[in-house]
């Protein structure tokens, strides 16, 4: 199932995405709308209108199967797409001074006018048309018919950025949908039509920048920014630009020594500020909107300014300099931990890593410097505690990161829909205004602190697998993450039933059913997997499957403490680690308080005995042995659910999913099996439903 | 230190091993040997001879400072090397009748004889006079002055064969010392150097057969039978040759199937047997004295006559009967077992599985047929009981197989001298004829059922590093396992004292220090690994360092089912898996009794509390606890004892121990801590010295 072949496979592939556009039963569109739909008026003609112009056709002739004719007739019935200053008649006649006010440079505005005879999208810029028109084809997908289509839509968030982890080799670090499409055997790949289509796919969720080669830049991806690979760097960012896309490029902290063109990397150092600023102009003089660099420095072995006595201000800034007068952006990561530590000691905390280094240095980051701060503390576990440096941080731009890929929640092989998961943080109340509400998505959409820049950041799931993600549902995080990057307020479940309606069409009993499996998932994986916001338990490198211990005994930072009474990791102040005390207001004592902390993080905050009660009534070791038999019955059940839809899809698109719902059951079979018989021979405590426990 | 680069880097690097004869004190050979030592009588002209004179004048040369002359004077003082039917005069003035008869085809005479002024080293072949110049050479350099030199010494073992799992691509299986001298990228390497020098140093310690590759055979090697490398393998084959060793080959079972040539491997189908006589012929025709096939079948995912529905005899006579017109052995292993366990199942009992499979089949083997047996049941742990195979078999031809590179004995990074294993595995008692003594090294030198083809077999440890074994001590282990296939009544403090010898010179303090490391050594891994024969907890697919857990939930049948009571695998008649009746009579009395079964093999047979009492008067957990503090300070101790020798002898042998003894010092920590810190949080049993654990 890889790349796009012929477009016989195509078909029930996955590869249309929710780009499909499957034809419509006129459940969505009433006749009125339709009369509208078949011509289209548009009088500009640059490459990202001519693109929502093509998009506008294909959705309608697939959809409606209606031949959209180019709106000839003055007054005629149509739709008009167009920028407000783009000399478009219907445009100006439909949009007045205030609703053009409102629309923000990203944004765009939709309405019916009748007195117009048109329905009209207009925005002030491009790309805001674009992203209208991608609008106005869910609606006429997803909508129950007769709306009154009026309304002014801008992005929350002003950076809705994917990072790829796509290595030069053609491999992709913790990828699971196969290989790169960019790259392959330390060469540039030549397959401009489905970089079009993933550039098309990104933008209609409102995707606006991307970072194409992995944060750990090796050898070959160091010379990304050099000549030798800026016009193949170009040709790329020529196809995101058609989609409003900037292109970003992952950068080595060391980049001055590859080569042996200076002796040192030091910040400070004049020589390496002035090679930056020579890089910068060379890469503005070949893509003149080049978006900015993605930094991983003195992280995970990466170089980074500590050897050179210097902090990660002196590092961001300098690259912030060079970047300034083109208008470039630094993304510098806070993944930033002790990864050489000694599991023997209990006094370091991986957990407190981000907030220790990167609290002390706020306020003095460029103001073209972007931190990107993962969404907890650890490592995009299935359960994490929100990172406390939401809000810690109040005078330096941020923004979150996700994961989109599923490095710890199934790799695409198990369904895990994670969009809830996102949610929660975002929801999350840093209390960093007191008693006002404070939450990570007004953090991160600069509207707390007024930050110049902000927003959210994910790290991509997808691959050259045909259906791009691997497992077709995988595609719905994907989708999800755009959504919720654009508008933060959508519910999770309002996301599923989206994708779902876009990817499948309008049958009542798929909707129902896929949106289910889909808001189901997170917990099924999190019940199966390990327990109470603890976290790990996997098999090291890869990180697949269960394993208790894979990670005890290991320099990463990354420990449960099970003996044969209990387990858990003391985080309070007042006989752990402290960490608790990086959170404000209620939620430092909510997590330090054995009694408020909620039960899906309690192992994460305390150490405690099997026997300890939970909030929920059950003890902890029958929650472990109850949530694990659950968990692979409920994993059981998705695949049942699945096999209800068999003849309502795509044949192709019903078997793909199938597949990987057989494995999971099977899988979740071993997860349940190996927790609890490791936690049964720890604490010989009997199951008290006798259930069988090796 | 990879390769033998130029001869200034030889010096100190290990290259030249125990053969690089350091210069003698005198200490070892008396004035009027000396008288004999000056002059080479050999009148004899083949290959072989010429090597034997060639490595006599070298020795000479290097120990003595002697330039060795020709005999030219009749009856002048020499010494005299030849065959008994090579016409030398001297040989046969020396030799009787009845010293000719009582030397075997491998074996040789050596006296020295003042009537004739000479010593005199006399064979029935070419091979024996080497093997004789060697033990001269031995002599010379280790004796303690003054020898009657008279003695005829044969080879205790037939076969004494070397198993090489080198893959053409260059890496080893399992290798330890660098990487493959024969291949490289799956091209043959240009290094005929190197070979002579591995022939020679094979042969000096009485090694005969030489298997080339991996028994894991891949696709490449596959064809290694075929026209396209039997020119190369027969280039290996004549420099073997020079001294006295056969060229195996590991064969793929499903060759026929590979390139389509045929449909099925079945080894009853006429078009299979008759391609495999083909392929002997084709081979016998490259290499008139090629020794035959090992066969790793339908073990770890290998083909084999399974797939057919036919049995190990039926695939091993198959090929059996091909080699035979051309005196060929098949050696067939017996290491099969079903590697896709399911951890859950505590009846099905790896330890069981070679037993199982192949003592219903004794009697079925042809007679050019050997069956190559591990030493214990499982795979080369530090410690496990003798496989019951041994003494189980009695109609059938076999070779024991013993691990010289160290995959679970510390990997060349930790210093484990393994012949005290060897030597306990070859004196354990099988009971095979009841009450008199069968010990195992008669099982498998054939005298107790007279097999016609017998002897030892062991995984090689070389690989390019320039020592040839990564850590110089590994090549006791290699020297003492040619020295003790070729006597087995040799004491493994003789062996490791002659090795000393030979590779440092006769410094006693060196000698000392160094056989009482290699003595210390088994004891001092076996302390801080896996306890009292339970095995494994080590990390999976590479097989370095300590995880307890590391293949406790794994399909490779390796468990130590540990709880929060106890651990060990229950294997008895009573209660567990039965194996224990596979061996005979009080072996398998004192196996099955919780009572007598021997502390070290403990786990290995019984599950018990953490709190049973061993004989020691110790407690399983506090014997854990004792022998792992007490194996780090041993380890530790073991560097500070090289240490004192340190100008005591080339300093480039003396820095590479160090640095291993370090790296050994400090691992052995990691095991110490990890496995306390596993059973104290497990058992809850406190240390009742209450040293630190974590």
């Amino acid at each position: 199932m890889r790349d796009a072949g012929g477009q016989t496979k195509i078909r029930g592939s996955g590869y249309e995405a929710w780009l499909g556009y499957p034809r419509q039963q006129f459940g969505g569109s009433t006749a009125s709308d339709l009369e509208y739909y078949g011509a289209l008026y548009i009088v500009e003609e640059n490459e990202t209108l001519q693109a929502a112009a093509q998009e506008y056709r294909r959705g309608m002739a697939s959809m409606l199967g209606i031949a959209v004719a180019n709106a000839a007739e003055p007054g005629g019935a149509c739709v008009a797409i167009g920028t407000f200053q783009g000399g478009n008649e219907r445009i100006q006649n439909v949009f007045d001074e205030q609703t053009i006010r409102a629309v923000g440079p990203e944004g765009y505005a939709i309405r019916k006018s009748r007195e117009n005879h048109c329905i009209a999208v207009g925005a002030s810029s491009p790309i805001g048309v674009l992203y209208g028109v991608f609008h106005l084809l869910r609606l006429a997908k997803t909508s129950t018919g007769n709306e009154a289509f009026d309304e002014v839509v801008n992005p929350a968030n002003k950076l809705r950025m994917i990072n790829h982890w796509d290595n030069f080799d053609g491999s992709i670090e913790r990828g699971y949908a196969g290989h790169s499409f960019f790259y392959k055997h330390n060469r540039f790949l030549d397959n401009p039509q489905r970089l079009r289509d993933y550039a098309r796919m990104m933008s209609s969720v409102g995707i606006n920048a991307i970072a194409v080669n992995n944060v750990n830049v090796h050898e070959q991806e160091t010379l990304f920014i050099s000549p030798a690979y800026l016009p193949d760097i170009s040709n790329i960012a020529d196809i995101f630009r058609v989609y409003g896309i900037r292109l970003y490029l992952s950068v080595n902290f060391a980049s001055p020594l590859q080569g042996g063109e200076l002796g040192t990397a030091d910040p400070l150092d004049p020589e390496v500020r002035s090679w930056w600023r020579g890089k910068a102009a060379g890469i503005y003089a070949a893509i003149p909107d080049f978006g900015g660099f993605v930094v991983k420095a003195d992280s995970e072995n990466r170089p980074g300014p500590f050897t050179y006595g210097r902090d990660h201000a002196d590092g961001a800034n300098m690259l912030a300099e060079a970047l300034e007068p083109f208008g470039g952006l630094v993304i510098w990561r806070c993944f930033v931990y002790n990864c050489k530590q000694d599991w023997r000691d209990r006094k370091t905390d991986r957990a407190r890593a981000a907030y220790d280094h990167f609290k002390p240095l706020d306020g003095r980051f460029h103001t073209n410097v972007i931190l990107q701060i993962k969404n907890g503390p650890m490592d995009f576990q299935v359960r994490e505690p929100v990172s406390p440096l939401f809000g810690a941080l109040q005078q330096t731009n941020q923004v979150i990161e996700f994961q989109i890929a599923q490095e710890y929640t199934g790799q695409q092989r198990h369904v895990c829909y994670l969009v809830p998961q996102w949610k929660e943080v975002l929801e999350f109340n840093t209390y960093a205004k007191g008693e006002e509400d404070a939450p990570v998505k007004h953090v991160v959409d600069g509207s707390i602190w007024n930050n110049r820049y902000s927003g959210v950041a994910a790290v991509s799931n997808v691959g050259d697998d045909l259906n791009w993600t691997g497992h077709l549902l995988a595609q719905a995080n994907l989708y999800g993450y755009g959504r919720l990057a654009w508008n933060p307020e959508l519910s999770a479940e309002c996301i599923a039933e989206e994708w779902a309606r876009l990817t499948f069409g309008s049958d009542p009993a798929v909707l129902d059913t896929v949106t289910r499996i889909l808001l189901d998932s997170w917990s099924i994986y999190e019940s199966y997997t390990a327990p109470l916001g603890v976290g790990w338990m996997i098999n090291p490198d890869h990180h697949y499957g269960p394993n208790v211990d894979g990670y005890e005994y290991s320099p990463w930072g990354t420990y449960h403490f099970a003996d044969n009474r209990g387990m858990g990791v003391d985080r309070t102040v007042r006989s752990g680690t402290g960490y608790s005390a990086q959170y404000m207001g209620p939620n430092a004592e909510r997590y330090e308080s054995l009694e408020d902390c909620p039960d899906e993080l309690l192992l994460f905050f305390h150490h405690v005995p099997y026997t300890h009660v939970l909030h929920s009534g059950k003890t902890v070791i029958q929650h472990i042995y109850d949530t694990h038999f659950e968990g692979a019955e409920r994993a059981a059940e998705l695949l049942a659910s699945w096999q209800t839809l068999q003849g309502r899809m795509e044949e192709g698109l019903y078997l793909q999913v199938e597949e990987r719902l057989l494995e999971q059951a099977e899988h979740a079979k071993e997860w349940r099996d190996k927790i609890n018989t490791y936690f049964y021979r720890k604490s010989g405590i009997e199951d008290q439903q006798q259930r069988t426990i090796y």
